[in-house]
């Protein structure tokens, strides 16, 4: 059924401008988990051989996968981000009955919802690892204030009300309590939400999904993969078959462009174009908050 | 005697911060000199081979220099920067007149020769890949304005004219003019001035020398090495020589820095400041412009 239905993806290529960027976030990333120089240089010296012999046909997220297995054997740690999720998930929990009051006295609630969404995604500490409250606060006011460039979120919407079967592929911790406000203005009973199998830096996994409070309200798995974004041919065949059956797939963030993009599946992407290169690829600025099917976008 | 007068010198070590910048600078790079995607792919994976064995007790410019042969043997040139530096030499000569007469209504001609000659060190390629005409002028309106801090000017003036022998290291092609306007401000008949052995990036070599004018008024001659800065062990017995005899000795540039940082002679560094790792190191500000000798700093 998997290859009948097309959904195989033929994701984003991996550029040279990428390269540097993997260096960058693996020294950022290894330091926010240990203080030990010697793990910092272990890690070190095994992404940059483990990149110099890359396939550049994979997407960005393959290395991702690669860096952060790296850092959870060199610390030993089978989660060495649980800290900060945690106080993301505990941050943005704050942030939620304000957050949810102001999309029910919207106008137009469900498109509040969508904008808190792209907000959200700015919780990212593979692109954004100096992030803050105050930063946080900025892509709120930013996702509220500036118009949509197109109609892609009242598509998104007639979708998703007509759809049977929607999946939810969630990012980041924290990120994912700004996914519980759209959420919660999508049909629930027609909804799976999907987390990360295993952690992988700061993606959200099942725990995280307890503790932001979806677990509950909608049927939520886990994609059966430790690689950032869904490397479709890594996840479980569970996660496939939904994957498959969904009329409506809501990706968030960057590494879901990377791995779904040209999908031959019915995508809609939420994220904030964090790099050049993915602003090149998508078409849009750096910082751009957008949402949009391939060939059919919108930026806010 | 090159022993004996203690002219080792300890130079800085390399820091995982250095790292991403190497992929980055090689990129950067290898792009400056090739359109062929084929050269930045061969040039990086080797760099990034080289990267994750290297031994992070050498110097960091032990990597440029590394860098820069990978670089000149996939491209299959041996100065793959000679335009872009016979560029910055024309246009750094087409100023000279007129900085030359500035330094000569200056009410201290030696202490404004040593504000063109920092200036001079914006035309970097390896850490400033997008130098332009407006930013060498930006940084010598900042070089002309800002006080000093201290008295290494003065210092500098009171021992290169008592010195027997002075030895002026250059950095960059394009800089080598403004050093002129500095070294024309030297008593002359007592300086020799050293430029790289053979090509690395925009190192400033013979020819550069010749096309800035220098080889006839002052004795000019090559180190003998194609590292940027100055890794004495890897030097010509000549320049080495020079060196050791030497009573005071300049040294233009970051590299220089990295290279002989802790020797133990009496050198004068004159650098701006282009990364935290080296404004660290000096304990100075990032974009500052110093002029100093270890234990003994200047900031303008």
């Amino acid at each position: 059924m998997w290859l009948a239905i097309g959904c195989k993806s033929k994701p984003m290529k991996t550029y040279f401008d990428c390269i540097p960027c993997f260096v960058n976030q693996t020294l950022q990333a290894v330091r926010m988990v240990s203080n030990d120089e010697r793990i910092h240089e272990q890690v070190l010296r095994r992404v940059l051989e483990h990149i110099s012999e890359m396939d550049m046909q994979q997407s960005p997220p393959a290395m991702g996968q690669t860096i952060h297995r790296l850092i959870r054997e060199a610390t030993g740690s089978p989660d060495p981000y649980r800290e900060y999720k945690r106080k993301w998930n505990t941050f943005s929990l704050q942030l939620f009955p304000e957050l949810k009051r102001r999309i029910e006295d919207a106008a137009d609630p469900f498109d509040t919802a969508v904008r808190m969404a792209v907000a959200g995604n700015i919780i990212d500490f593979a692109a954004r690892p100096r992030v803050n409250e105050a930063i946080v606060r900025r892509s709120i006011s930013a996702a509220l204030s500036t118009p949509w460039k197109d109609t892609a979120v009242e598509t998104l919407y007639r979708e998703v009300m007509r759809a049977r079967r929607i999946l939810y592929l969630t990012d980041n911790a924290g990120e994912i309590v700004f996914d519980r406000l759209l959420i919660e203005r999508l049909p629930m009973e027609n909804v799976t939400v999907a987390v990360k199998g295993s952690p992988v830096c700061n993606d959200a996994t099942m725990e995280d999904a307890v503790e932001a409070g979806l677990k509950e309200p909608v049927n939520v798995i886990p994609n059966g993969s430790d690689a950032p974004g869904t490397m479709l041919k890594e996840c479980s065949v569970q996660f496939k078959g939904e994957f498959a059956r969904s009329d409506v797939v809501i990706a968030k963030g960057q590494a879901n462009y990377e791995t779904l993009s040209k999908c031959n599946h019915n995508v809609f992407f939420i994220l904030m174009a964090k790099c050049p290169v993915i602003a090149r690829e998508i078409g849009c600025k750096q910082e751009n908050l957008m949402v949009f099917r391939e060939f059919s976008q919108g930026t806010i």
